[in-house]
């Protein structure tokens, strides 16, 4: 398979958000707290006012902030003290003009007051009276009811990812429970007659099947719930015979190895068998990761990944992570974990192709240096040296040493 | 309290660090796929070579380099192809000069020959003879055994927090299993006459309980587990009662509200009873945070946070976490998701505090635009609406607008 027969990255991605554009997950409503990290499956709209009354920011007296006006140190404002506020007690009873009630932070305003006058600018003058030595405006130091929040306010839209951020307003507007988007479930397969479980020696020529731990892992970050099914031999029945189980038990397929046109590729067939010819496109100008395969059986996205664990692992983290978002019902990210960074050396890539980098990051004299981890083809050794990812795209022919480039963090707090 | 008796948060940071020098939490022996995410609590050392023979990167014929050298399209060197090396076996039988052997991509090379000829550089020439268009160096095309990871060599160090790029390591290396840092257990106390759980509905006064979800939302993104031991009335003996049983229970302890100093403050009564006296910091010069206390009980920091939400939060994100990653045994991280950004507007910000800005990022013509999210002090609002946090240190005295700042986001991929 030469580069002029695969398709380009862009068209890809086009590819996969048509193919995906109406398949999401279904949705199921959880507890509060088993939402972090999810996406919410609808709008969510506040069903009270935030605050629910008018709050005190400061400690300090609750007055008409008018009663205030033109007071300085050399003419304070006398009020008259008639109350104190308790900490989650309503007021008893209003305030007048000339009135003043003790609150502190957080207390609800007594009705009458329009301000808070904080402990700092005041002077006691007997047990009832009080000294303003500072005006206050009308709504200084007080949240008003619904300020923050107002009844029926979209304060999260359908496909945000929740964060703790996320997770405070929803406790704040009294939401326990909340209708999320599923976890997207995963089957993947490893295949290769070359292919041992980690946990065996390998005999000489066999290799172990990293594929199942690495591409679990990126899916398990990535939020999803993964189920492995173990290496099948190149093998045409028994790979149709795993994908197929593992097609009806998941949202998302993954198969790696067998991806390279050559005698013992068998997953073009069996996609073509179970899901009648629906072969999205097989060959990505992308390096690493030229072999890659997507098919559809039924409304489940079967991607053939290379064989090879970097080659596997840049695909899954660029092109099926994409498929994995959109089939989560995640809106676009507005900010991702990116860094500009100068890049140390040359890199030569061919046009007409992406090229996926990896680079490590240096801080130094106030900005980030993107040394480009080298190495032959694919070492496994480069994964754990590198801190991210830069993409070379296809029109260009390489870049230069000081280019500032954007690298995808990989690994970050 | 004034800031001035208050100390900054750099000493807040080194005391943290001082009185945690020794505290981590224990190792455990875990599952591959369990270590996604967590500390390795030792160096870990390939216990065989990598790969474990010499492996070709391409399809292709192995041969000894030197019966190529000189070849070119008008004068190719002619070899005899005497065998085909399957996937997943050994080499049959050793090569000679003058001889080739079919080899896939991550076939094992046989003992003899040094290089792989591409299938791009050979032409066939009947049944057993090959012709070799142009020559390869020793090595070309074949990654030697131990040439990735050595045996003995060490690929992850102790202190590494395991991503999907150190479980494939892992998985490479045959380590099924891996001695990780436990869990941290936290446990969180909610305290305050005025809080409610989430599920009441308050009555005029009342504020939902909403640093428990905020707070164990913070401390499960990073890692830890999470334990609540609900909301506590400004009642001294209750509030000891419940801390003491927290104590025992996490490695460390977070209560919210009753921070400040008041007539209700017991929080600081309590660390002193229980912890004989062993306050570390009380009172922290940053914005929002300010009324911040430290202390240890035994082997467990306990930390008393600010009752309003946003202040709580930003204090756990800030130096909470400083905490949690001491004594998860992590080691700094070289990078973070910090992404640099122009600010569209100035902020003040009173020397001698750290203040903590919340902000929004917008990409605009090739650059972030940090927008700070205003408002009046600690809306919650401004928490769904901020994608991270900027630092003003405390030496200045505000930023200002087209000033390029630092921030750290709090929502990514």
């Amino acid at each position: 398979m030469d580069f002029f027969d695969c398709i380009s990255l862009a068209k890809a991605q086009a590819l996969i958000e048509g193919t995906l554009a109406d398949i999401v997950v279904s949705i199921e409503e959880v507890e509060l707290l088993q939402a972090l990290g999810r996406i919410a499956a609808e709008d969510i709209a506040a069903d009270g006012d935030l605050p629910p009354f008018n709050r005190s920011t400061v400690d300090g007296y609750a007055v008409l902030s008018r009663d205030t006006f033109g007071a300085g140190e050399g003419i304070p404002a006398m009020l008259t003290i008639v109350g104190e506020i308790l900490m989650g007690q309503a007021a008893e009873t209003d305030i007048l003009s000339g009135q003043a009630v003790a609150i502190p932070t957080g207390g609800m305003l007594p009705a009458g007051a329009d301000a808070v006058v904080m402990l700092e600018h005041i002077e006691p003058s007997g047990n009832e009276t009080l000294l303003v030595l500072k005006p206050v405006a009308p709504g200084e130091n007080v949240v008003s009811k619904g300020e923050d929040i107002k009844t029926g306010a979209v304060f999260i839209t359908a496909g945000t990812k929740l964060t703790s951020a996320e997770i405070g307003a929803l406790a704040a507007c009294g939401t326990s429970r909340v209708k999320m988007r599923r976890r997207l479930t995963v089957g993947i397969v490893s295949t290769g007659d070359e292919v041992v479980d980690i946990g065996a020696t390998p005999a000489a020529g066999q290799v172990r099947d990293i594929n199942s731990y690495a591409l679990a892992a990126i899916l398990t970050e990535a939020g999803c719930q993964v189920s492995c099914y173990g290496i099948v031999k190149d093998n045409y029945a028994e790979l149709l015979q795993i994908i197929d189980k593992a097609v009806a038990e998941n949202h998302l397929v993954l198969v790696s190895g067998g991806s390279s046109v050559g005698v013992r590729d068998h997953t073009v067939r069996v996609i073509e068998e179970l899901g009648q010819q629906k072969v999205i496109f097989h060959g990505l100008a992308i390096r690493p990761g030229k072999p890659t395969i997507l098919g559809m059986v039924g409304e489940v996205p079967v991607f053939g990944l290379p064989g090879h664990p970097v080659a596997a692992m840049t695909v899954c983290q660029t092109v099926v992570l994409a498929a994995v978002k959109k089939m989560q019902g995640g809106k676009p990210l507005r900010v991702g974990c990116q860094v500009s960074a100068k890049l140390t050396r040359s890199c030569a890539s061919a046009p007409g192709r992406d090229d996926f980098l990896r680079v490590r990051l240096i801080w130094h004299e106030g900005e980030y240096l993107a040394e480009p981890v080298l190495g032959k083809s694919g070492l496994i050794s480069v994964l754990t040296q590198a801190d991210g990812i830069v993409q070379i795209p296809a029109e260009a022919s390489g870049l230069y040493a000081g280019d500032v480039v954007s690298v995808e963090v990989m690994r970050e707090a």
